[in-house]
This record gives structure tokens, C-alpha cells and sequence, in this order.
């Protein structure tokens, strides 16, 4: 029964290790099957912190998961044990009115998976409320699944958008979260995502994706590939999908009037942002953090084919080697994109 | 130099007509290359009449059109001599209140192609406004542009429906514009989407066309196959393309609550509207009349594959035996969705 | 410690009754000031039902209400003890889907007062969710107070119909209902609202409101007063508050081409709706249900003066005579909108 | 017939001037009686220039203005000689795609009154299209339709951010176009603005225009203002009105997550724009450029009594002084909001 724990910066250990956990009424208990490897993991395993969340005790890393229900609570009626789920990885305060107005991803309170104090999934099994929790229909696979969450991010990015069919999308940044963005910005309607990055490896896997025009901006002004895809027009949404302060910052000069930018990645320090360009478009300008409502949107488009994310998992390691794995996930490896480990050496 | 032409209702020939038709500073002079028959064609053919509209003097039918410019006006920039193009068939006053607000499918001014007294464009040439013109890229062929027309209907409608992406939809009846419905729906985000008709044929057509689950209502209930694609929930779309009366009316019981119904098809009386069982589920109903700014969207998905169309196309006939075409159209023959006519031996 | 306890249809009852309430966790115990009487109190009393919903043991009558928390539950800090509020009369289930997704109004398991068979609130005092219930300012008196309830389903109305500033709106039916949707349209942006009734006292009252037309509509067509006042062009909005089958299937003709129309009176019979109306003006009609989220907004408007409820509050009686109020209420008295009870002499 | 030119930077006459225009088909001519001193015609009094707009030939100042209709087009139907009226001052190109769309006022192409190289219309006459001229309605002076111009700024900022009704606003910056944007978000629903600036005098004026809460930001914090007005959950809405690169910047510390941030002041600079804080609330940012088909509302409000914008008009000059008005203007003198030129002694 062990857990993949990170027990101070730059130290994982696989080791036994138990999350004392009460089954309450509206909780099931769900035994890990497959869990992705992210950035920000990877980012504690190396840095020990994230912002304000600093890693002050060992901590179970892990928060992309699937697994199959094992006990459900006493109140929860949609689910049985043996039922194949994903799962949401941060748990908001119901209360909160934030939460009651249905936008609990902007609730302070939320308790989100492998940020400190919270333990990750990379353990045998958690116990999670049922509210959070997703039934997967029998064509998902598990490793499916486990993108799910940062498929929402996309999803999320793209349903704040509001694209319409046919939209034109440029897509800002060519890592894990710009690719599920293109999946999702193509799958929402978008007829063509323009990406860019300055990695062709990256590009290259973009490429397949759809339609997708690939722009190495090291080559080629990225507004000017955004003009010749668009008769002159501009690109209908701007997807920043970098962090760069720089790209973020030159996010109105590919777009067209009257379009909409998302700001998906999040740069470290503030952009120079030039109001009176996004005037002259009269630019919309949404911002998104994690998702909301989206893991039944995803799931269903998995299920019926309308968005493939197996060209995303790239590698996937078995639990006994999940040290392996976040050390090949640190080395930054060209040409991956997911990192996923397999549960099922687990015991 | 030959057109269609109705003379009267039950009566076409295939004749010498001349359209007088001046070419203004911003228009273009097009050869028509293929033109789809429409339902409201042979309506005109079968009836000599549709609502107030009545044929009382010759009129050229077709109005879903592609063709090749011929002849630019003095103030256009945009097309040159050879562009492939496929264009709009109704021509609003642009000084309209409607079209300025950028309404112009709701100018009550609008002229209209095929519409009595406004002439269609089975004919050799026809002078058409440049901003209702619209340049084919290589890889959209003749057949495909003139699919344009009805597929803007099924786009405009997932427009307005503001599909997100997952979304579940339900697309009554299985005709030609609910088959452009249901791949507007898909294109547009909608996971999946349960097609219902009373006729095996169409619905294996539908079938075919994406994540679709056909219901033959004769033999289901439609809100009980919604609900079993949606744990009990309801679709989040409900595009009411039948036309019928009672389909019409039944509308909100394959809807989840606060899911939104789009009337595409045009019932010929008042339906019996549940006010209450529309209002218990908060339910917004939209409604659409043809489309606007809706065909440069089009292109850019049948040019990137986002739809494709060549399903639907089940027949061609060359313009020498158009009205072959119609009385074969007119016929109602299982198994077709669109009948195209190629104008290549127009001369 | 008396209640107004409806026994069985027609027959009402000043009498001790105590409902059994435990304060929850979450729940403040609130005591009753104002209380006022609405259409669907006055319904069960002279029907014993309304739809689906029948009286078939006393039933507590009362849910606009107003008072002063006594008690709060252990986890409840925004309250204390002293704190003058009203409340929400509906509670649902937080753990639906519905409620999860910020439609709290639409879940159907939603437990509402003084509807068979929750007692209402015209007793002293009641255990209520802390969730549902809204600190008053100062300057909101208990009267004003207990007009939320009422208001609340204009103001969300109004939300619904997303009311932009210079509209001119169109309310059929000057019932309260009707009237508050009035002052709703009117804080919401409307420049004008055309208000049509058959009785000339409800108009007089209507026209007091702010900028009203008012349209006696056995005297003048609704549709030509809507032009008269819009250079033709018709109405932004169109809110159906009468819930007479015929106007509500009148709806289109005084609207203008991409306008909204809200149903927010109930008919009781389905009505002959006209859909090829609606798509020549591409109607987007809403529906609503109560309301979700709406009190706090009342409650500023009322403290900032935005909306001023005090001319809708006609007559108001003592508790010891609110049988006499549900007589009077019955009798459809002339120039009455809302009677109230004031709870002062409960004890 | 003498007109008010900017000879240069810094040179102003009263002198003979005749601007050449034919009246088209769809023009009328019009006879300017009041115009108002916009802080754009200062400037390039004073700097002779703004931004890339320099001023190189004598110009004609002025575009805030009403006149009576003296000829009329020959396929103008709906105004007449002696009509009063008022106009917008950007003339879009009707072909342009932005047009077309509906939103003219991102024509790059639009040319607009007192911009160089075309002239204002602080002269006797002009001659202007009828599809941007509006009919005044008997009640609206004026003097007060001369203030359509800037209180359109403010209602389509309060448009784009779609203001529900109860919403709490902050207008950052309490200069003219602050104060009609007070004015329209307290028209469109706000139940309260924050009013904030750094003159305690411009406060005083803001305070008189509804329930506002001024905030001198020399000694009180904005964003704890907000929290105080809204139990700490932040205010609905956010219009930047200063253009001061640091306020523009601090945009989001006093919005409610789910908010929305509308930029209508327009900083010289790139202003410092912290994505992640955007982002932790999900904000939505909206940026405004003129305004588009917004006249008709302004007017309508006015002769509704929704809006009031008399205080806003705090000195008249007659035309013969209208050097005098500008050099007072330029003076920059406290306690004035709009100075305005009566043209009746133009002659």
C-alpha cells in the first residue's frame, strides 16, 4: 500500500504512507487505476513550492486521475461499487457563495489534489465526494480519463470563448495545456487553429491534431499568419496558452475586430497590456482558472469521438517506477507531452 | 443561352429567357456552375405558390448556387475575372434599420432568388452583389459551394442555439436541413446528437453522419431516448427541424432545465405551446429565418474538413434534363437529400 | 403563538399550530414582522389546489415574508441574533444537479412554502436555511421587505430578458405581477414600458410607476401602441405577465425584429403559438421560473432607491384579522395590489 | 456665415469658412444650434494633434452637436425641413466589414467630425447622412441632445458589460466621460456606483447624480470601499473612466470574482496587467471604442426622464465667444463638467 510521496523538495520517496480518510454520506472511496503526470507536480518535485503553496511536510503527489469506485457512502445513490470514474481534483466549501452561484472554481476555500496540505492520488486509493466524481462509459479507457482534467482546462477556455462554427483560433503556446486547447478550440467549432510556438517537436504534434497551421514564431510573425489564414481579417479568438509575458502581451495584434482573447496560461509577473489596442477592437478578454462543470462535457466527447486525446499520452510508466517517471519528467524530455503512471503494480 | 424556367405552377421549360440585369459598381457578373434543387423549388413547381408568394409570371428557378466571375463592377477590389465563388441568394436594402444592426436576414425589404417576383439562377449568368459573393478556396469544390445555401440554415442554428462544447442535442426530423443541422451541431461542439424521423431511410443517412443515435419515433419515445443518452437529464438542444405541428409542440420534454430549443422548421399553423412545461425548465427558445454573415463560415469548415458535406449530395443532373430533375425531385424518391444540377452544357 | 392555518379549502383558522423545526447547523431561527398575502395563498384558500398541489392537511398559509432572527445554528456567521431579514420561501436540494449548476430554481425536488404540504409562515416564527436568508439595510423597512418575494420574479425576469439600457418594453397585464415587473424593467434600463390591461384602475396604478404607457387594450391595439411609441420598429422586450392564452399567443405582433420576449405569467391551457411568426423576427423567447439568486439584488435596489415598492403595498392588516384579509383578499377588490399582514399582535 | 477654425496649434478664428459638401440622396442638411467643447477639440487646440492625428490644414472644431433639419436628400423619407435632430459624428463605410457586421465604429475607415483632416461642425451648417442623424423628440432641448455624443460613451460601456439589474459598479475616474458613464450604469441597473477620483470637487458632482459613493482615493483605499458596499464579495462591474496607467491597472483588487472590467478611459502607456489576479476571479474585460446604434437609446432615456444630464452642462457660451470658450476650457477651470456653444447668433 504505497504512495508516491514527495518528501521535501528535489526528494520523492515510494514508501508506505496513509491518508487517514472517514467515508462521509455523500463520499465514495475510489481505487487509483491511472494517474497523469503534471507540470505543477513536477514543478513541487522541483522547486518545493508553487507561489504562496510551499511544501512544508511530505506530501502524496498526483491530482489527473481515474480509478474504479470501491464503497459508496450511505447517501449517495449513483454509483455502485465497480464503477470505472474520473475524478475532479479540487473540492469547493458548498456554502461558499461563490459555489452556490455555480462558479466554484473561484471559491478561495477549494481544496485542490497535490497542493499543499492537500494529498495527490499517487496512493492506492482516496476517498472523494461523489459530487466530484464521474461515471465513465465503457469506451474511455482509464489513461483517457486521466487527461480529463487537464482536457477541462481547454474545454473551459473554449466554452469561455463562446465559439461559433467556423471561428478561425489562434492557439499561443504549443505545451500540454495549448494542445488540449487546440483539441478543445477545434472540437468547440473553431475550422482552423493557428499554433504557435517556438519548438517545432512541439508544432509537429500540433500538426496532427486537425486542422492546424503551425507557426514557428522564430520564422514567422505570428499576426501576419493570423492575416493570411483570414483574408486580412484577424483571427476570431486569441488562445494564450504560454505564460510568456511577452506573447501575452502581444495578443491583440493577431486578432480581429471585435474577437476574444483567453488568457489560459498564467505569467509570472504582469504584461505590459495596451488598452487602446484592445479598443480599437473592442477586444472581449476572458480569463480562466481550472474549470467549472466541464468533466461530463469532456467525458462525453471522449465517449462519442468528438475529441481524441491519445496523440497527448505520449509515455506512461508503472507506479513501481512513478520515481522514474517524475525524474524523466524533470529532464524536460523533447517530444513529450503526457506522462501518465500506471496504477496497477500498485500493491 | 437557356434558364429554367416555371411558367406557370406544373409547367417548366427549358428555354431562352433574358434576365436584364446592369452591373452596378460593386457587383460582380457570375456563371453559374451548379445549383441545388431546393424543397421550396419544387414547391413552387408543384403549388405555383408558397404563403403569400405566388408565381404569376415566369420565373427562373434555383437559388443554391456556385458559379465563376465573369465581370467585376468598377468599385470592387475583391474578386477578379476566374474566382470560384458561391454567394447568397437574398439581397437585403442596405440602408435598412434590420441590416445595419447587422440583422439583415430580418429586412423585410430583402429580395430574394426564386421568390416570386425575383428570379432564381438556373440560368447561364447572373449579376450579383460583390458583398454577397464569396471566394471558394481550391480545395471547396462547385458541389460543395452549392451546398452552402442549406448548410448556412443548420449553421445559423447551432449559432444561435450558443452550442457549448458536450453539449447533447436532439435534431427532429431528418431531412435535408436537419441532416445540415445535425452536422452543424457536430461541427459546432455537440457531443452527440439523437436524430429523430418517422423514416428508416433518412435516419440511416443521419446515422452515418457523425456520433448520431438515430430514433425512429414511431417506434421510441423521443424524450425517453434523450433522457437515456443523458442520465435522466435532458438534451441540452432541442433543434425542431420537422416542420410538424405536434413535433413542434413537443419540444420540452426531451429538454433539460435550462436548456435551450431552436425553431428551424416552419409549421404551417400555430402549434400548441406549453407555456408551463417550457417554464418549470427555463427553457430559451430561439428562432431562425435563413442566416446572416453565416456563409464565410461555412467555407472555412468545408475547406478544413470540420464538415463535409458530399453525403448529402445524392444525385446530379447535367441542365440539359433539369426538368427531368424536378419531376424527379418532385416525386419524393427514397433515399435522396439533395439533387444538384451541373450547369457545364448550360450553353 | 398562533398561526393561520388553511384546514381545508374554504376554511381557515386562527389557531395554536406548531410546526416542529430543528435548527440546524446552517439554519437561523427568524420571527415573523410582515407577511404578505398572494394570489397563490389566496388560491388554495377558495380552491383547496393549485395543479398538481392539493391541500390534504392543514397547511400553514404565507411565504412573502419579512422578521427579525432569534436564534443561529452552531456553523452560521453571518448572522446574529437581532438581524432584521427576509427569505427565500423555496429550498432546494444543494446537492442536485440543478442546484449545482446555479439553477436552484429549476430543481424539481425544491421544497417551497405553503405548498402542500410545507407550511407557510403566517405563525410566529420559522427555522430556515442561513443560505436563504438576506440581512435587510437600515433603511428597508419590514414591509418593503416582504415584497422581495414578489419583486424578485420581475427582477429575474428582467434579468432574463438581459434588458439594455434605451429598451422600450411591452408588459401585458398590470396584475402585481405584472406591476413589479414593471419597476423591474424600468430599474433595469427600459426607457418606457407600454403596459396593457382590460381595467383602467390597475392601468391608473401601473402609470404611476415611471415613464408607463399604459393601453387598455379593449380600447387600442397593443401591437399599433408598441409602433406608436417605437417608430415602427416595435418593442425591445415583450414580458407576458397575464398568463391569458390569447395575449400570451399575441406576443410577437408588438415586438421588433431580434427582440425577446419573456413568459413569466402562467397560462393554464397550452396556447396557439404562431412559430413562423416568431422566426421572421428571430424572436429569442425566455421563460422563467421564480428566480435564483435575485433577493440581494432586490434588497439593493430597494436601499439604494433604484426601485421604490411602496406604491404596490395598498392595505394592510393586523395578524388577529387576517382571516378577514383572505376574505377581502377573495373578493377582488378594486385598485388592490398587495395586502399585507402585519405581525406586531401575533403573540 | 463664420465658422470656429483651428488655424494651427494654438491659433483659433472666427472667421469665414465654407465647407464644401453636396447633399447626396441619402443626406440631409442641417443648421447647427448647440455644440458642445469636447476634450478632444482642447487638445488639439492646445497640442495640435492626438496621437497620429495632427492637425496640418485649418480645421473646423466641434462634434458634440443638435441642429434643425433644413434640406433633405431626394430618397431621405424619414426626416423633413424643420425636424430637430442630433448626429453622430463618425461617418463608418456602409460597404466595410465591420459595417456589415454591425459594428461600424471599428471601421478603420470612419471618418468622424473635428478628426483631421475632416471638419467639425462649429459653423453654421453641415450636411450629413440620414442613416447617422436622429430625431428629437419634443421634450429633449437642445442643449441636452448636443450631450448624446459623450453619454453614448458611457451607455454602450454600460451595454458591454451587460449590467443586471442590483449590480454594484465602480467608475474609476470622475471627469465628463466618468460622469455619463455614472449616469448610464445607474440607468442600466446598477443599484449603486463607487465614484472614484483624486478632486473632491469633481466627487461633489458625481455624488449628486444618484445614489453614488464617492471615494477620494488620496485617503481612502478603492478596493476596500468596494468590500464595504458588498459584504466583501467585491463589486459587480469596474468601468475604468481615468485612463491613469495605475488605476488602470488596479482594475481587479475591487472586483467580485465572475466580475466584469469595462476600459473606457484610453491610457497613453501599456499599463502594468497582472493576468494571474484576473484569472483568480475569472474577469471578464471588456473595451470600448465610441459606440455603435446607441443614439436612439440615449434619446430615448432623455425624453423618458431615465437620464438627466443637466447637471453634466455647466456653462454656455454663445457662439460669437466661442474662442473665449476654449481658452476657458483649456484653462482646465475646477467645477466644470461640459461647456457648451449656443450657435444661435452664428450668423
Amino acid at each position: 500500500m504505497k504512495a508516491l510521496v514527495l518528501e521535501e523538495k528535489g526528494k520523492l520517496a515510494l514508501r508506505d504512507h496513509i491518508v487517514e480518510e472517514e467515508l462521509g454520506p455523500r463520499d465514495v472511496r475510489i481505487q487509483l487505476k491511472v494517474v497523469g503526470v503534471c507540470g505543477s507536480d513536477v514543478h513541487y518535485y522541483t522547486h518545493g513550492a508553487i507561489g504562496p503553496f510551499v511544501v512544508r511536510e511530505p506530501m502524496v503527489l498526483g491530482h489527473e486521475a481515474a480509478g474504479v469506485v470501491t464503497e459508496v457512502g450511505s447517501a449517495v445513490h449513483e454509483f455502485k461499487v465497480g464503477d470505472r470514474v474520473c475524478m475532479e481534483p479540487g473540492i469547493p466549501d458548498p456554502t461558499s457563495r461563490a459555489t452556490r452561484l455555480g462558479l466554484y472554481n473561484l471559491d478561495p476555500a477549494v481544496r485542490f489534489w497535490a497542493t499543499p496540505p492537500i494529498h495527490g492520488v499517487l496512493r492506492p486509493s482516496v476517498v472523494h465526494p461523489a459530487d466530484f466524481t464521474f461515471k465513465l462509459p465503457d469506451n474511455v479507457s482509464f489513461e483517457a480519463a486521466a487527461m480529463v482534467e487537464p482536457l477541462a482546462v481547454g474545454v473551459h477556455a473554449a466554452i469561455k470563448a463562446r465559439v461559433k462554427p467556423g471561428d478561425i483560433a489562434v492557439v499561443i503556446g504549443a505545451g500540454p495545456i495549448g494542445l488540449v486547447t487546440v483539441l478543445a478550440a477545434l472540437a468547440a467549432g473553431c475550422a482552423r487553429a493557428i499554433v504557435s510556438d517556438v519548438d517545432d517537436d512541439k508544432l509537429a504534434i500540433a500538426a496532427k491534431l486537425g486542422p492546424v497551421t503551425p507557426v514557428n514564431v522564430r520564422s514567422r510573425d505570428l499576426a501576419e499568419a493570423a492575416r493570411a489564414e483570414t483574408d486580412g481579417w484577424g483571427a476570431d479568438i486569441v488562445f494564450e496558452c504560454s505564460g510568456n509575458e511577452k506573447a501575452a502581451a502581444d495578443v491583440f495584434d493577431p486578432l480581429c475586430p471585435g474577437g476574444c482573447v483567453v488568457y489560459v496560461g498564467i505569467p509570472l509577473e504582469p504584461i505590459a497590456y495596451d488598452v487602446a489596442k484592445a479598443q480599437v477592437k473592442e477586444a472581449r478578454v476572458e480569463h480562466v482558472f481550472r474549470y467549472a462543470h466541464v468533466f461530463p462535457r469532456c467525458i462525453a466527447m471522449l465517449s462519442s469521438g468528438s475529441i481524441d486525446v491519445s496523440p497527448l499520452i505520449t509515455r506512461t510508466f508503472p507506479f513501481s517506477r512513478s520515481i522514474e517517471a517524475f525524474e524523466y519528467a524533470a529532464s524536460a524530455p523533447r517530444g513529450e507531452v503526457k506522462i501518465q503512471i500506471d496504477m496497477q503494480d500498485q500493491a
